[in-house]
């Protein structure tokens, strides 16, 4: 399966970006009469039958369209310093989506190497991680923003905060309960600061560990995602 | 804390291997009376003093020693098809070593993009990894061989091999059992082929599912490794 991602598709509009029409017939050379699928990245998957392969104006066809294509009834939210190697940042966005992932957001803390990022670099990684992976719907990757006020500004139900030290944690994948409407907090590299971890805990986020591991910015954030996923999926 | 490795240290004669020894004097600068950590790879963790910060015949002084740092009742077999990108199979085995596992074969499938495949590369990103870790086993990277070969081979308790049709399969965070000996079979980017589910069978692989998404050879491998550790974390 074939997935193409047209943020305005609509069966009375059927259309592609340029660069998803040139994907289609210039490299993948598709021909009329291929059937090919299309998300707008809002839970909509068509399926579309070539009619003509003109790929500077193409004609589709929408042959059938499932709504809410994967959906859940559980929603991840992962806020996370950048690693100080932007690819590490990279590669831990193309891995939460791959996983699932519906909201990723990046923090400035008191230890954080890197002050100034770009998300679009991360947005085109999260199209190409939501095609490879065939899902609907596109996680949202949010520019970064102080610490304290992504603390304040979040209401998810189910708040966590993930930290390395010392002190008796609960575990994620038992903290988590299903269902949830989840955020997890991800330090960087020199892990969050007292201070931090003693301010996201007044805003009731609660401290928990990973495991018995000690595990980079990037492989933590995944870590993370792929708790709330199992803790889905076990039940 | 910093951590060492010297595969041929003992406390009787406790010294490093060159590299790490130039990394320890002339990288991080280490002087006479700094307190580091050696590893020798097999669960010995020695805390060590150094007594004379000369990097080609450096003196050091073991404080104290823990024998079976970090060990589980648990272990973990994962055995890949090397991904066409070795990039991407670079970062399996990073990320592998980080969550926890014991030992990584590779294995040659029908669909198999790669013939070649050299390990060398990956031993020292399972060494770095391991340090980054704070772990003091490393595990083992096994040369590629015949996907056949292995599964005639391999006599793991509970073996398991993940693949992706539409015939359903349980899901690996229930079909393992804590405390097991583990070992999973992840293929190629074209997934295994009929003929190789079915021989794994026969020799009592059973068929498993590592969740709703769609993931990436390295994904799969890495998912794979951290559902073993999460289902042992939970007891």
């Amino acid at each position: 399966m074939t997935l193409f991602y047209a943020p305005d598709f609509t069966p009375s509009q059927p259309t592609l970006p340029d660069d998803e029409a040139h994907h289609a017939f210039k490299v993948l050379r598709l021909a009329a009469g291929a059937v090919v699928n299309v998300t707008d990245g809002h839970g909509n998957l068509h399926e579309v039958k070539i009619a003509d392969a003109d790929w500077k104006k193409p004609r589709l066809q929408v042959l059938r369209t499932q709504t809410d294509f994967g959906k859940r009834d559980y929603r991840i939210h992962m806020a996370v310093a950048p690693t100080k190697n932007a690819d590490r940042t990279e590669w831990l966005v193309e891995k939460c989506v791959e996983l699932g992932v519906d909201e990723i957001s990046f923090v400035a803390c008191e230890r954080s190497e890197r002050r100034h990022f770009k998300t679009d670099r991360l947005e085109k990684i999260a199209v190409a991680a939501m095609k490879q992976s065939l899902k609907a719907y596109l996680p949202v990757v949010r520019d970064m923003i102080p610490f304290a006020n992504f603390v304040k500004q979040t209401n998810a139900a189910q708040r966590f905060i993930a930290y390395l030290d010392e002190e008796k944690k609960a575990y994620l994948a038992k903290a988590a309960t299903p269902g949830g409407d989840y955020c997890v907090l991800i330090g960087p590299e020199g892990d969050f600061s007292p201070k931090e971890v003693s301010f996201a805990r007044q805003y009731g986020f609660e401290p928990v560990s990973l495991g018995n591991s000690r595990l980079r910015t990037e492989t933590a954030a995944m870590a993370a995602c792929h708790i709330f996923n199992i803790v889905n999926e076990r039940c």
